[in-house]
């Protein structure tokens, strides 16, 4: 039973140059978390990314919701989640200040992560393990699909999962594996181009084959220089990723990709605003080979829809501390599965809850093994960080879904 | 000089059903109020609307955005607005909050109209009058064209400008006659059959011949039913509205269309959920002669831009207490009017400010003159109520904006 619900503001400046990128030149790691305490003892929490000020907004409003789950089992709600996340996504008193967006919608994400966690926590099983113990029929209770029935019903969304159970043993190696990281750290926005350059040399040591370097600058010849000096420092087989933050238009997106064509980018991400969903249509209609990837500040299922049938993203970077938490996340993932898109979160948490979710992704809904995001700088905040080992994720074994901080 | 801000978080439960729909059972009609006090004595107000809880969070995020106005001139600030709002919209400690949605952008809404009210105090004019009064550079001036230079730039918004410049007289009457109002209180969700009837009677007893009902049940049939009871109480000549408060999946909308084909709606409503483009074009393309308006949920340009591109909106509905304020609600005008779509603005306000765009839009841009929203039941809170005379507008004469409060 929850007996009370509880918050926490916690803002971690992160200082030099670390975490920059074309927005956030002073970054400021902030979570609003929110904690459901239960009669045994246990306390679920859950966490929304908000990178800034303004955190304790999220924590408000994720009080005011939270209200509604006291008093009440946590395996009572989870059988249902998708119904109740679904009631407190349109509670008629907060829904016009989103609707399923901004500062609601990650309060919401905060909330029904803190959930998952109480209820794993007291099955005492790690998220990655739950999720793959559930039948199909449960999983999906847990799940809304209001509003994107036109591309993805729940009756597909267990189609989904029964034709890839019959080849999960397939893919349990990755459990021994682990899954594998990229590294965002080489190349923030504010370090020179030595520190990229000998980062670059630091992260394939470690054994990092994929990296990320942030670009947007107002000056397009400062990306491309820092892009070719990545590629350069990198070698030929490394995958290089570059970051524009949704810091240019769609015309200077394209421009971009034109003069970095020769450097084999791997993806570029968030190059325009990412409510611009023709937008992005029309810089992956202009690019080529140089794909895009987008979805970190793409709030809810709904906006996703509309990516996938307008063809506008190859790579889908749900955040799970975005959208409605870990629910709406994987009803994100069934649907990209449906329309083959690859699943590549953005890591709003460090990697602590995806980990759990992209080895599920790849496991039980067959999503391509690819590689998730590793961000190490608040890795000491963390009482179970994530752990990679020769550039892998070493699966995690703790109880709950990662989430708690010291 | 601005020398201090402060809020009003005022908060109106509406009871007896009036202003229900299908989400909002219980509304409590609330603005965030920001206030720009100057140091001749005067006071800007700004309004953002939430119909309920969180009106406070909208306050917060006001006043953390409005400290850098402080100690700064009001014509200052508005002789390059447009650069200011960017900065606001894009601070890096508020940003990952939206971006440009959900409270932090209704927190720039309602700044952004309070600066517009003070500096319109302070010229000691009406918003319209003040608007007319300006030329086209230095309106331009207080616009934010970022991210939809592809769809509307700022010279082609000069052209939209001048060109119309050259009628405006032929368009001038209007402020005599009045701008005609269309009743939105005749059909509140909650009102019995009977209540809607008699509405419907005493709303064209006053001069409306256009009027809107709220649908969006989980009934279809209480739907169609109260569908047909307007329409055949209010004759074959009135304009009849339906509006579902985004309750409909895609094919539920098709449907409700359908089986009301007979009833010649001028419009059908938010069918479905606010960020689904590519829904409302589905929708606008099975529909046919009943026309989709959406954009009271839209919350900024980009999205609009999106809209327009998609063909997937017949009627705007922009709201200026939703997108980033007088400023944005002028640019999406602009962007409309390009584009050939009629912009009936949705009236957090309850016409208020929006009496003062609309004759704006249509004397300055040549937008068709159509009719504005009118609902009644705020009206002794406001200073100077906005004033219908046989159905329509009377033109306001006091300085400002019209937000103020009692």
């Amino acid at each position: 039973m929850i007996t009370r619900v509880t918050t926490r503001d916690l803002r971690f400046p992160i200082g030099s140059g670390h975490g920059s990128d074309a927005i956030h030149r002073n970054p400021v790691y902030s979570y609003a978390v929110v904690q459901l305490h239960s009669s045994d003892g246990k306390t679920g929490s859950g966490l929304a990314f908000t990178l800034g000020a303004g955190n304790e907004l999220v924590c408000r409003a994720a009080e005011w919701m939270a209200q509604s789950l006291v008093n009440r089992d946590i395996g009572e709600i989870m059988a249902r989640f998708g119904e109740v996340q679904r009631g407190l996504a349109d509670e008629q008193q907060l829904r016009w200040l989103g609707p399923h967006k901004g500062v609601v919608h990650l309060a919401l994400a905060s909330l029904t992560n803190a959930c998952w966690d109480l209820w794993t926590k007291t099955l005492g099983q790690p998220l990655w393990d739950h999720l793959l113990s559930m039948d199909d029929e449960a999983l999906l209770d847990t799940m809304d699909f209001s509003y994107i029935e036109d591309a993805l019903s729940r009756a597909e969304a267990g189609e989904v999962l029964s034709t890839s159970r019959r080849s999960r043993q397939e893919r349990i190696p990755v459990l021994a594996d682990g899954y594998p990281g990229y590294d965002t750290s080489i190349g923030w926005f504010n370090y020179s181009d030595e520190q990229v350059a000998e980062n670059v040399r630091r992260s394939a040591a470690e054994g990092f084959d994929a990296m990320k370097l942030k670009v947007g600058s107002s000056d397009i010849e400062r990306d491309v220089r820092r892009a070719r000096l990545v590629r350069d420092a990198a070698g030929p087989d490394a995958r290089v990723m570059a970051d524009a933050n949704q810091q240019w238009s769609v015309r200077e997106a394209i421009q971009f990709a034109e003069r970095t064509s020769d450097l084999d980018l791997f993806w570029i991400e968030e190059p325009t605003h990412p409510d611009d969903v023709l937008g992005h249509r029309e810089i992956a209609r202009c690019i080529g080979n140089t794909r895009v990837a987008a979805g970190e500040h793409v709030p809810n299922r709904v906006v996703f829809k509309n990516y996938f049938n307008a063809e506008a993203m190859a790579y889908c970077q749900v955040d799970a501390l975005r959208v409605a938490g870990i629910s709406e996340f994987l009803v994100v993932s069934l649907m990209a599965r449906k329309y083959g898109i690859p699943l590549v979160p953005h890591v709003g948490d460090m990697g602590q809850i995806h980990q759990h979710l992209v080895l599920f992704n790849h496991i039980a809904m067959d999503h391509p093994l690819l590689f998730l995001e590793y961000i190490p700088h608040l890795r000491d905040r963390f009482t179970h960080p994530a752990t990679l080992r020769n550039g892998r994720y070493v699966t995690p074994s703790a109880p709950g879904i990662g989430g708690d901080l010291v």
